[in-house]
């Protein structure tokens, strides 16, 4: 019954305000003409009653199948005990590498104008092993592990990705000074990859100085790479320059050529189900999705339009201080394809 | 032979460019009249030749005694195999909190010029355990250690800290959503005393949504309390947002009322002995320092020199764009003295 012609991508609009702004996404596929069919799956912080669960088997083997998806926002509930969701996506399908592209929008002002860069974390180990115990009472550990298998391969993702992008310096952020055989480790693979890429650059920087040279000269960087927290804070901060969290895309890249496009905002609750969610950055993030598809047209197109609309600033929604809808917002997009 | 009436504090003048800048300090305590006697230790990542170490047990018996000194620049190499000297006065002087005031200074054009935040940082475990270790080949770990004590001790030390110097807010900074053992430990050590100063709001925020905020909007905070490594991190972000760490004071807090003051910026091994440094972070910590010692006139008068002459820009040091040297810009604050 399913088109042939089309490629079967999984869809997970997630909690919150996920379901509008992927509604934006189908939409947009629809009117740019995208070869794409969703095969949609409820993923989220809320029991599904259909299948009386968070996250089922066939939601994960969706995306193992179809290797390619697109995710809302998932809430992280603290201190509830269980694991978050994002977190269990990444390990079960071996989610490695998290690419952040971070780009000033035009027409959109911020303090910066010349942000350009890409952030790759990786995406599985470091701070996120998820082993922690308390030691006595009063003393708690927690472990970061650092594996030479993990972080040659995030390395080799990201020199590649500088090779094929036509970026020219690749930045391995660490704290190897107080962290020596941890992130000691992540530089010497580095260190082994960038050998592999002599037309590419490579430097090390640590992370303290990173954030500081970060928000004085942005300009300074281009392609970065880092553990996982590290990642994880440079990404937010990146973000902050341009604008914050609803303007960028990222995507998740796993073994076996897995490609699991995500907004990293939060789900906002307050907002829910109002149609007054930006869903600029799931947008952004969808076109990450058309171009690990090779489907370059349609990224441009989808690219383009996006960009305008904010740029001409008559359609933003409250988060970038206009008064715009999400349905208004994405009908002013669909205007410029 | 020492003058009864004067306050001695120890002196390290680290590496590099330290040697340079504390002579600023010296010269401007001079002019003032800061009833100040020095006590001047080597410790640095040279051997001295005099004492055969790169650290004596003096040095540190020397703070212990005066429970006030200033430390310069001392150089971390990296991978060397031997522990940061700053992380070894921290921990044999048990330097609990480190306190960076942050503040746009006048005069000074950066992006932002509405900064004035406090970052105070647990400076004694979580990340900085040192200890790490091969699990098998290819496979590294460090262990975080959070301890109850610690954490009560830098929260005390900022809700304090917030009350005696006209603060309305805490923000205890975390990733509690992930390390929930660790850094949960931290955050319910913070809320506990958090209610014994119900004046005093309190509040949560993740450290990658902080990183965010702070380059949107530094505004958003006032004080700030974190575990050692998000410290690191995040002081170093907010020197950047005001121009950098050549402008940001810093004092460490240690058990018994010991506090060394110093400067986090490099040793700039480069432009060591040219007398081209900028002494601004080294007399700002000794201003901080000069108010732990409730020398509030002393304080006010060298800090609106130091001030004055930045503002006015006729005697700036390369970092800052000028052509000054460190002495023209030191005679420069004796004037405004
Ligand atoms: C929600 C949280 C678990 C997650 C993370 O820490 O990785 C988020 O901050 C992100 O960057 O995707
Ligand atoms: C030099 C280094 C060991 C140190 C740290 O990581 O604490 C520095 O960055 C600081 O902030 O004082």
């Amino acid at each position: 019954q399913s088109n042939t012609n089309l490629i079967r991508a999984t869809l997970f609009p997630g909690d919150g305000i996920g379901p509008e702004i992927a509604e934006s996404v189908r939409q947009i596929f629809k009117v740019a003409e995208v070869p794409i069919e969703w095969e949609e799956h409820y993923v989220g912080t809320e029991i599904d009653p259909r299948t009386n669960s968070f996250l089922t088997w066939e939601s994960l083997e969706s995306v193992r199948r179809n290797k390619v998806g697109l995710k809302g926002p998932m809430a992280t509930p603290i201190g509830k005990g269980h694991r978050s969701l994002n977190l269990t996506l990444r390990k079960e399908l071996n989610l490695y590498a998290n690419v952040r592209p971070c780009y000033s929008l035009p027409g959109y002002k911020t303090r910066y104008d010349d942000v350009n860069l890409i952030t790759i974390r990786e995406n599985t180990e470091g701070e996120y092993s998820g082993l922690e115990h308390q030691v006595v009472r009063g003393v708690v550990e927690s472990l970061k592990i650092i594996t030479r298998q993990a972080s040659l391969r995030v390395a080799e993702y990201a020199f590649h990705y500088a090779k094929t992008h036509g970026r020219e310096r690749v930045s391995a952020i660490h704290k190897a000074n107080i962290m020596q055989k941890t992130d000691g480790l992540f530089l010497k693979c580095c260190r082994e990859v960038a050998e592999k890429y002599p037309e590419i650059k490579y430097e090390e920087v640590v992370i303290d100085n990173c954030c500081m040279m970060l928000v004085k000269n942005p300009a300074l960087f281009d392609v970065l790479v880092m553990p996982n927290l590290y990642g994880d804070i440079i990404s937010d901060l990146c973000a902050g320059l341009i604008g914050g969290l609803g303007l960028t895309p990222s995507c998740n890249i796993g073994e076996g050529g897995i490609a699991l496009a995500e907004a990293v905002h939060g789900s906002a609750p307050d907002i829910a189900g109002k149609n007054l969610a930006n869903p600029t950055a799931l947008l952004l993030s969808s076109v990450s999705m058309l171009r690990h598809l090779e489907l370059h047209d349609k990224a441009d197109r989808i690219q383009d339009a996006i960009l305008k609309t904010i740029a001409e600033g008559k359609y933003r929604t409250g988060d970038l201080g206009g008064t715009a809808t999400t349905t208004e917002f994405t009908n002013a997009i669909c205007d410029h394809l």
